[in-house]
């Protein structure tokens, strides 16, 4: 079967005038934001050897990975399906003993073996930021703020912030709700999937009412408290008020306890951001451990942001003011009026259309005139 | 043999604080200064069916295509090597019915399956324009300026465009240097590769002296118009005389008529971009024809500028002004210092040490100190 021109494989696509621009825009708004609280840039490569890349990441995702063998190195190489994985890569190897905490920013395309319903495409914009060394409360708090502001600088309104307590029922079963250790893990994912029939069967029972203690912020923390009167998650509940007081003048806050947004390696808490009229998932984050060479373990916390949503949306588009400058025009007049904010069409021969070449003004040799 | 941590494939690397702001800044100004001139960007995807990209590269370049099998769609797709040919695509296909001259941009990474000595990278940063509808001398003069202009804006100085002229051979050859038709792809052959033996051996003795009528434009031109008493080539001297009267005053121009530059599909023009003190190429461009899916050609130029070795070179840097926000500081200030600039750090716990994380200033309250 012979391909037809200009046919792309599922999940890729181009990116025409004016979203190519937007996106260039956004990913750079978004970038130069994070910057500005201190988190350098990093750029680690789109591939990488196959086990460096599944060594960062949990089972499920390594399954994820799209792969080629390298004719050069002879060995297996995949590409990134994230870059947080390289971030941390770096965090600890070649800048491993620069001082801590550590701030370090990325932006670049990322590429999933499969698309999902809700995300066709395979090829992905994805930026972010990680501070290395710190999983505080402070940490997260600045995160937030920094992954808040990076989304209004987009354009991003009607921000929500999906709090979560990955370690919820650790922190339980250490205490009041005691659960034997080797059935935490089953418990976190019987709740994760929302099974109630699961859970009654693994004499979990009092765990389901947390499931529903999930929505708005307020009622989420009363229902929580009253579903715990050994008070076990008290410091967990006292942070979440922190982090609401610092943040939620600027977005609405909404807490699901039980849900790990297909996380696997959270420590205490974790995020998923949406904004208005974008569909899905913005970006996600929260804090985890990062593992050193030497076996050392280093806490941390960070955030994605994926931009498509946003370009897809309209976001990032601006009106270009467009010129033309027919035949003949003053070069230095185009210099003068590029530094002014124009856009400048050239006409290369006589017949050139300045309304079929988008534009909407014409330069006379002295000014400019609207078409 | 199990791969340290942080070791990369041959070829890729990190790039670390402050190169890759450096990357990311360059690039984006470069897109900026090209689109100023109308070119408007469009974003190919990283990988496409592999067919569709050989379709689009002469034999010598498809091998070199680094090539996977894609578990979705069960076929072979291939990593682009190059952005030209994609933006070929999309200008023939979904932008086919646009105005012409149709100006498009692009910028992002591609891959090589084979580094160069000159080059040990296998994924590098290319950006450009393609101008197309027309080969003309106008679009040609418009297409050099536009890149002299994006890279001046990138900070290159001491910039040499290095002409060619790909149909030389063919040129003389219909005229007073008869050749037969079927020597004519030999007799480019052997003068590229600058092999006088086999150039005698084919009888084509009288192309020799064309190698050596290189150099700076004044001398080459002198020297071809002696080799050339029929005036075949006259149109062609007098179009980079035009050139040269338009853009001599930005750039050191120099002509190799029977270099090749590795093209093989440019028509009657083509360049390189060199830049004081940058190792290599750093850009490269000509005149070219582009087919249609309904068999139709069309005429285009354009241009390629590599990045890496501009900020290999050190370009693109930036000092930034960090200021360090101790605890307790007013998330007011720091928006207000933001906006004027600063990079601000918060501290975090009582410990975190200003000096230590770059700052060159500390906030105390009311006013910036320097540390």
């Amino acid at each position: 079967m012979t391909i037809a021109p200009g046919l792309l494989p599922e999940g890729y696509r181009d990116r025409l005038p004016p979203q190519a621009e937007a996106a260039s825009r956004l990913l750079h708004r978004v970038i130069v934001a994070i910057g500005r609280h201190g988190y350098d840039r990093v750029t680690p490569p789109l591939a990488e050897f196959e086990e460096s890349l599944v060594g960062r990441l949990k089972s499920a995702r390594a399954q994820d990975l799209l792969r080629f063998v390298d004719p050069v190195s002879q060995r297996t190489l995949a590409f990134r399906p994230d870059i947080t994985g390289q971030v941390g890569r770096i965090a600890v190897t070649r800048m491993g003993h620069r001082a801590r905490p550590l701030r370090l920013a990325y932006g670049g395309p990322v590429l999933k073996l499969r698309a999902t319903q809700l995300r066709p495409e395979r090829e992905l914009t994805q930026a972010g930021a990680e501070l290395i060394g710190s999983d505080g409360l402070a940490a997260v708090i600045e995160c937030l703020s920094v992954a808040i502001e990076a989304l209004e600088t987009a354009g991003v309104t009607g921000i929500t912030v999906d709090l979560t307590l990955p370690d919820l029922v650790e922190t339980l079963a250490a205490g009041p709700m005691h659960l034997p250790a080797d059935r935490i893990d089953a418990v976190r994912e019987l709740l994760d999937a929302k099974d109630a029939g699961g859970l009654a069967a693994l004499g979990a029972e009092a765990y389901l009412p947390f499931i529903a203690a999930a929505g708005p912020l307020d009622t989420a923390l009363e229902r929580l408290r009253a579903l715990d009167p050994a008070q076990a998650l008290d410091s967990r509940l006292a942070a979440i008020e922190t982090i609401a007081a610092a943040i939620g003048n600027r977005a609405t806050l909404t807490l699901d306890p039980t849900e790990r947004h297909g996380f696997e390696y959270q420590s205490w808490i974790g995020f998923s951001l949406f904004g208005e009229g974008l569909s899905g998932e913005i970006g996600r984050g929260g804090s985890y451990t990062i593992l050193h060479p030497d076996g050392r373990e280093e806490a941390a916390v960070g955030f994605s942001l994926y931009l498509d949503p946003l370009v897809d949306a309209g976001l990032g588009a601006e009106p270009r003011r467009r010129i033309f400058l027919p035949l003949g025009s003053d070069a230095a007049a185009g210099r003068v009026l590029r530094g002014q904010g124009w856009t400048t069409i050239a006409a290369l021969v006589e017949g050139d259309d300045p309304a079929a070449l988008g534009c909407t003004h014409i330069w006379n040799g002295t000014e400019t005139i609207e078409l």
